[in-house]
């Protein structure tokens, strides 16, 4: 099975020349926090060199493509553009506009003396949208539970991660860990927008023409995310051990009785996308010669 | 089945003849708020005058016991004392105190401008026990979060309560929302103290002696709670309409397939427990004879 063997230089390369779509996660794939992985800008810039259509998929919702751009620019990826961003912010923002055709504002409640008993409620909410958001309040979620008693307004989750690593051994909480309290508070599920709702590939496909599933390969650090959604979509999946999740538990999703779990098993896996390198070495060589 | 029709005067008579020990859920049972539910105060006499052990079991954390019994003074309840009141945060502190031994201090973060990366976190916390809290914030959040990383730190929550209704359809988020973001953010599951945990039976037990499950009748509004924690103990339930569960959810229960779900439906139904009062006048009169 994949998950026994790390795949190596020429199996690399055939997965390479088969696939015409590479998708990436970012954290813990590309780059921890502000330091990219080794190797990951090399490997990056050579599959564009040679012609692969590179796009970025991450449940990261704090900052617009501009910012992802800036990033992106800053540790080494020269080469990246906008359009090969989709973050579950862009997504959630083109699921409201185009699937749901919502418009108008977002706002924010800012009453700092308010309580839930006597706080202002907006009229006619639209839609609760929840994602990362280092200034949760109780307040701000009593007000979101408060506007789910309407059937008609929908509840958003830009995605279900539970929780980030952080240097250090700390942890900052995701937006899974928000949306669970407001699952629990409203008595609703929410409609997840990013990984591993297939979504995030619709995005994509409505941006580049002619993507087909059996040509893209999803590339990720997360077993629950980033190795669903590609089972999701149809790819070929890759862990990569550069991030949180580690062999082992690919493992017992494989040795799991509950078949679900099946699909949360990587097809292939490497140590790092630095891998990679020596494959680029061998076409090069070849195209040289 | 119990759950088609409600129980009436010489039922209610004979089933309180029955039982020795007389448990109340408050919110929704007792009162809404500030408001006594009409008749409940004479109900709630009236069986202490006849003998019956009553004791009040709420999920409510907020306050300590004392202020339970100036609220039941204020309310007009005057024979209502502190033995009789079991809250979730007086059993929570019990089960620290008794059950798992840690004494120690209780601290609140207390940082305006820090965050989760920069924070002081405290050194060897032995236990994280999350109520509801209307200070909630994304720093309180995360810092549990990190806490609960060390294996040998409880994980607690006085109860797993989903939300609570206000006045004007108005919703306040209860323990358990808070509980399942911390659950999703530690990847760890808490150990509930209050109902429908069995724990706060084990707290009534240690301090009346000789409850048996078959002489208590436990009275409560929700269904999830106040009728698991009965059938959990092996108590006869009685489900009041004055809160917030509904018949129809009895009867949903009832006819679901799921056998787990009929621990939740009562075996006595009343529309307010003010339906009690017609079985006391018969017992004066025949006392009276």
């Amino acid at each position: 099975s994949a998950v026994e063997k790390k795949i190596r230089g020429p199996q690399i390369r055939n997965l390479l020349e088969a696939k015409d779509f590479i998708l990436f996660d970012c954290d813990g794939v590309i780059w921890h926090g502000e330091t990219a992985i080794t190797g990951a800008a090399k490997v990056v810039s050579s599959l564009i060199r040679h012609g692969k259509n590179v796009v970025f998929v991450t449940n990261n919702c704090t900052r617009p493509r501009e910012n992802y751009v800036h990033k992106f620019y800053r540790l080494g990826f020269t080469d990246v553009m906008l359009e090969q961003i989709f973050s579950s912010s862009y997504c959630s923002a083109l699921y409201l506009r185009d699937v749901v055709k919502i418009r108008g504002q977002v706002f924010e409640a800012d009453e700092p003396d308010a309580t839930i008993y006597d706080c202002a409620l907006a009229e006619d909410v639209k839609a609760v949208l929840v994602g990362h958001d280092d200034k949760l309040t109780f307040l701000k979620l009593a007000k979101a539970s408060c506007y789910l008693r309407d059937p008609d307004c929908l509840f958003l989750a830009t995605d279900n991660d539970p929780w980030h690593p952080l240097s250090g051994g700390r942890i900052l909480p995701g937006s899974g860990s928000l949306t669970a309290a407001l699952e629990v508070s409203s008595g609703r599920k929410a409609t997840v927008i990013g990984k591993p709702s297939r979504f995030m590939f619709e995005c994509i496909s409505s941006q580049f023409s002619g993507v087909e599933p059996a040509q893209c390969l999803m590339i990720g650090d997360r077993l629950e995310t980033d190795m669903l959604f590609g089972s999701n979509c149809g790819f070929d999946t890759m862990l990569t051990l550069t991030g949180v999740s580690q062999l082992e538990e690919a493992q017992e999703y494989r040795d799991s009785e509950l078949a679900a779990n099946h699909s949360l098993v990587p097809d292939y896996v490497v140590d790092s996308i630095a891998d990679f390198l020596p494959a680029f070495e061998e076409l090069d060589d070849e195209q040289s010669n």
